[in-house]
This record gives structure tokens, sequence and C-alpha cells, in this order.
């Protein structure tokens, strides 16, 4: 069941609130976060393993980081690692990994994985993908939904009708993709039972999706068609060089899923997070007595539900409630809890004040 | 008028208070708090030049200090800096300074200097020092009181008679030596207006102080005494080793002061500072116009009242108020501005948690 399939790690975001642990040079992807041993984008990897091997992985990061990603993922072959020159949208990465696939193999299934989320699921996570897969196999565009736990206003939500709404771990088929909603309609999906969060991850074969995209962004797939016939030509990479930069910039959730026929779900609480925020970090840790997060050495007195982030240096705290401190070499980060959303504005205002050595 | 006026500079604490930046290894006295170019000891001796110039200045600090007081007093002669093998107080301190002088020139003026408070009026802090020396030379012990700015706790006061209270920096009897007082004592001593802070800061003559330690302390004389018979000679070292650990530990305040007849005092606003705690540090250094005290670097997103002293690393902060954030090369310390007299009960826990290399 698992011959052909392949995955597609995405690897090129770049996000800024786990500032200033991430950094503009080094995102949270490639950062042992809530674990001491793996970096996120290793656990990536990992729990693809052995559903999906080394030899059939493929990893899309921005230019910068190819050498980052060899580093980390000395199994995956370095032919494997896709670099980007420039971010151009996940329809283009995706693409771009599903020409080098149908070079490769014209029968290839292919997930698409995220390297900077958790899945504390990991066997769960396994059945699932292997389930979109034969959906995939059965001619679906298979997304993955994540059970929602809270009505979050910040991600996309996947509808299903609701007689399908109690079809767990089964693909069932996508009513509609909503956007980001309000807080009002985020509490009725939540209640309602029958919408998932949209966790960007997704499975079907090459030859489908680069039908939908020839169909639905005729623009990309004449950039992509252009790449895949230099494949393996010495023009190659010159062709790449060109072409790249011209492909127009989308989502393939705006540019193909919200559009295609034959959008089935596999519906599934994964134990999934983000890692969106120092708040969600503070979630996803292990608590003390006194409900403190704690990673590295803490010298507390009367501090409690705080997060300690701090490798190195001992973080010695006196009176502290509900608050974030991250320490790292060269920066140190305070603030309350619910401030955490916020640190993206401190980010913005390195620039300003002329700071960029931090970013 | 300054022929024969000696400084003895006591340079032995071991405070806790302005942890993590000072350590059981490096007091507060030997580092730069509040200026960036010279440690608390280097102010304490640049501050009394042209009256004492380096040669008639001697300083007291414990024996694993002298090389840390050579370094930093370079111009003070290195037969100046007496090195204590064990703390013994104040009395036996400046009972060795004393015979030192003796020793030297029998007519000598010492005048007795702290290396870890602040004075901000060091023009009037020599008028002071000179007006104190001719009262030594008339024959008085005379003590340097500070002008009370609020009905501090944890200081002793000094009392004269309310019919001499009004006259600032001329030297008066001293009516008594009042202990530190409760809160309500403390404020009618604020309101009275007859009463001072003792700051430890004493003039007077090597022969009449070590007369006053003869007679209410026989002891300690009776210890010094034998040290000075032998300085200069072959035994002078083996002496001292076998003598200071017997002398009795007892502070000059106590030990001579609050018994001692014709003891006068100078009343003055020297600016002075103790420097006892982060929240002192806060309320010395300017602030930027969110009444910040910053030294180093902030990124500052709402963020007011707090002390942010950081020397190496930024600082990013949101959404705080009223703390102080104390950055290290191995220890950052995080509280409320309010909880500043506590950071002692942080390094008391130190040893209970067996992290002894911070202290």
């Amino acid at each position: 069941m698992s011959n052909h399939l392949y995955a597609l790690i995405l690897a090129g975001g770049s996000g800024t609130r786990l500032w200033p642990r991430s950094r503009a040079s080094l995102p949270k992807q490639f950062l042992a976060i809530t674990r001491s041993d793996l970096t996120m984008l290793q656990e990536a990897q990992a729990r693809l393993e052995p559903l999906v091997t080394p030899e059939r992985v493929l990893v899309a990061t921005g230019a910068a980081s190819v050498a980052t990603v060899r580093d980390q993922l000395p199994n995956v072959p370095a032919a494997n690692i896709l670099g980007e020159p420039q971010g151009r949208g996940t329809a283009a990465a995706i693409g771009l990994a599903a020409i080098h696939l149908r070079h490769r193999d014209p029968d290839a299934v292919m997930a698409v994985v995220t390297a900077d989320h958790l899945i504390a699921r990991t066997e769960l996570f396994r059945q699932t993908l292997a389930t979109a897969a034969q959906g995939a196999r059965d001619g679906w565009l298979v997304t993955i939904g994540i059970q929602p736990t809270y009505p979050e206003t910040g991600y996309g939500y996947i509808e299903v009708n609701p007689s399908d709404a109690a079809k767990r771990g089964e693909a069932v088929p996508v009513a509609r993709f909503v956007e980001k909603p309000n807080r009002a309609r985020a509490e009725e999906f939540f209640r309602a039972g029958n919408y998932y969060w949209n966790a960007g991850m997704f499975v079907w074969t090459v030859s489908r999706i680069l039908d939908e995209i020839a169909h639905l962004m005729p623009g990309l797939f004449e950039g992509l068609t252009a790449i895949e016939r230099s494949l393996g030509t010495p023009a190659e990479s010159e062709t790449f060089e060109h072409v790249w930069p011209r492909l127009p910039n989308q989502t393939i959730d705006y540019g193909v899923m919200e559009k295609a026929e034959r959008v089935a779900v596999v519906p599934v609480d994964l134990g999934w997070s983000d890692v969106g925020s120092w708040a969600a970090v503070y979630d996803l840790l292990p608590k003390d007595e006194r409900a403190n997060a704690v990673v590295g050495r803490h010298l507390s007195s009367d501090t409690q539900r705080s997060l300690i982030y701090s490798p190195r240096r001992l973080v010695a705290t006196l009176g502290l409630d509900a608050m974030i401190v991250v320490d790292t070499d060269d920066v140190l980060l305070i603030a309350p809890r619910s401030r955490a959303q916020d640190v993206k504005l401190l980010v913005d205002r390195l620039k300003a004040e002329g700071l960029d050595e931090y970013r």
C-alpha cells in the first residue's frame, strides 16, 4: 500500500512569532522547540518513517536554507532538497515537487506535509496518510482535517456535510473550504462539528494535482512544464533560475483546493499544533507543580504559570505570574503570556530601529 | 589643612542585594553599577582627590580581593591595601588601619569612607571631610550624618539636640546613636529634623580613635598593639596571621561610637545612596520618556517604569510595568521592582538548590 508513496515536506516558512529563538535566517522548523533532541524538521521527517523512507522524502525550502536541511536530514538524498530562490507560495512549491516526482515515477502518490507543526500522535498520523493515499489512488485530492479543540480564528476551515461529520479517520467529500472566520463564526463552526482546521497537509497523485494545476493555474503549469522539460538536461538550472521568479505567487488552497472537484478530507485528531506563538509552546510543554513550563534551569521564588525558555543561562524569577521569558545568546524577550501574539510587533520594530542583526 | 589627612576606604562588603551582577567573589564595590567607566571603589577613591592623594589612601578588603583592589587602584601603593584573612567587623578593620597609620605618621588624621555607596555631590563631600578633619584635630570623633530624604527603616540614625538641627555643614555634638528604627519611629525621626542617617563615614585622629579602642574595646586594643609592635619586623606577617582571627568581631558603631564621649556629626545632604537594591539602582539612573531606566540596549513595546540592566544582550520587552530585568553572562534575574529587597532570598536559595557557582 505504501508503494509509490512519496512525501514533500514544506520547510519554507519564515515565521517570526517564536522570535527571538526563530530568526529570519533560522526559522522555527530548523529549531528544537519542544524536544531537545530533534528539530521540528527532523521530527517531521522521522514521523513519516517507516511509511515513507528518507529516499522518498522531498523537502522544499528557501535556497539559503538548503545547507541547513542537508545537515539536519543527512539520510534524505541531496537531490531531493529543492531550494527556492524566492518564495513563490505553496502552489509553486508543490508543483515543482510534483514535476520532479513525475520525472522520476509517473505513478507517484505525493503526501504534502509541513515542517513547522507539531503532531503528537505519530502512529495515527501515518495511518491517516495511508488512508489518504488510498483516496488519492482512487482519484481524489485528499486533505487532512484537524478536529478543532477550540474556536480558533487564525486558521482556515474545511466543511463537510453534516451526515459525514462522524466519520473519523476515513476520507469524506469536502463540501467547502472556508477562509479564516471571525470569532462568532469560529464558535459556530466549533459547535457544529462538521468543520475541521485546514492544516496544509494533502495527499494526491502527481498526475491528478498536475492536471488540476493545468486546469486552474495555467500560468503556473506553463512554467512548470518548461522546468520539467529541462530536468536532466544541461539547461536544467538555467531554466529553473529563469522560470521560477516568474511563476505566479499563490497558495495551493486558493489556487487549487477551493476550486477543484473531487476533494476529500480525512478528519482526525492528531494532537496537532502549529506552535504559532510562545503561548502555544507553553501549552505544549510539561508543567511543574506551579504550572511553570521550564526549558533550562530556573531558580524560582513565587513564580507561576510562566514559560521560562533559557537553554543556557540560569533564569531567576521572583513574583512572576503568567509571563514568557525567552533567552538566546544575543536577545532576551520578556512579555506577559497574554501578549504572545504581539511578539511580531517587536520584530517589526527591529527594522524601524535599525536592529536588523537581531531579526 | 589637609596636612596629615589620610583616608581608609572600607571595601570589605559582600552584599548580595545586587545579585546577579554582584557575586560572593565580586561584590558591588568592584563593579561599575551606575557609571560605565568607573567601579564604585574607583569612584570612592577618585572623589577623595585632591583632598587626599592616592599615596595617603588605605583600603581594607578581604584577602581574596586584594588583587582586585590593586588592579582597580593602580595609584594606591600596594602596601596601603590591607587584606583581611577573615572579616572581623569594622572596629578591627579601622583599628588595623589606625595602627598602620600611627606607625607611619603619629599625627595622622584618618577619614573612614565606604567603597560601596554613591555620593553625587563630590565637591561638598570633600568640603565635609575637611570640616570634619578640623573637628578631629580639635579632639572630636566626627561622623558624617546624611540628611534623610524619606523615613528609611534600614539604617541607624544619629540624633542631635533640636537646637543644633539647623546647622548644616558644621560639626555639632551627637546626642545619641539610634539603631534601625521601626516604621513609626522612622517617620517620627524624619519629621523631627534632628536625626541623620548613619552612613558609616568617620573622621578622627589615629591617637584619639586608638585611645577610645583602648578604653572601650581592650581586647581589640591588645591584639592591635601586638600587631603594631611587629610592624616592620620579620615577625610582622606571622603575628598578623596569628592575632587577626582572634580579634573580637564588632562594628565601630557598637564598639566605640555609641559609648564614646565628645562625638560630633557633620549633617549634610551629599546625594548619598547605599545602592542597596536594584530598586535603588533604578532610582539613581536617568529615565527615558516612559520612565524606564536602561543600561544596554532595550527594544520596548508598551513597557514603563522598569529597570533594564543588560550591558551585552538586547532586551525586548512587551507590556512590562515596574519590573526589574538584570542580565549577566550566566544568570538572568526578573522581578517586580517592589520585590527588589527579596533578591537576597533567591541568593539564599542558590545554596539550597546546589547552585553555588551562581552565588
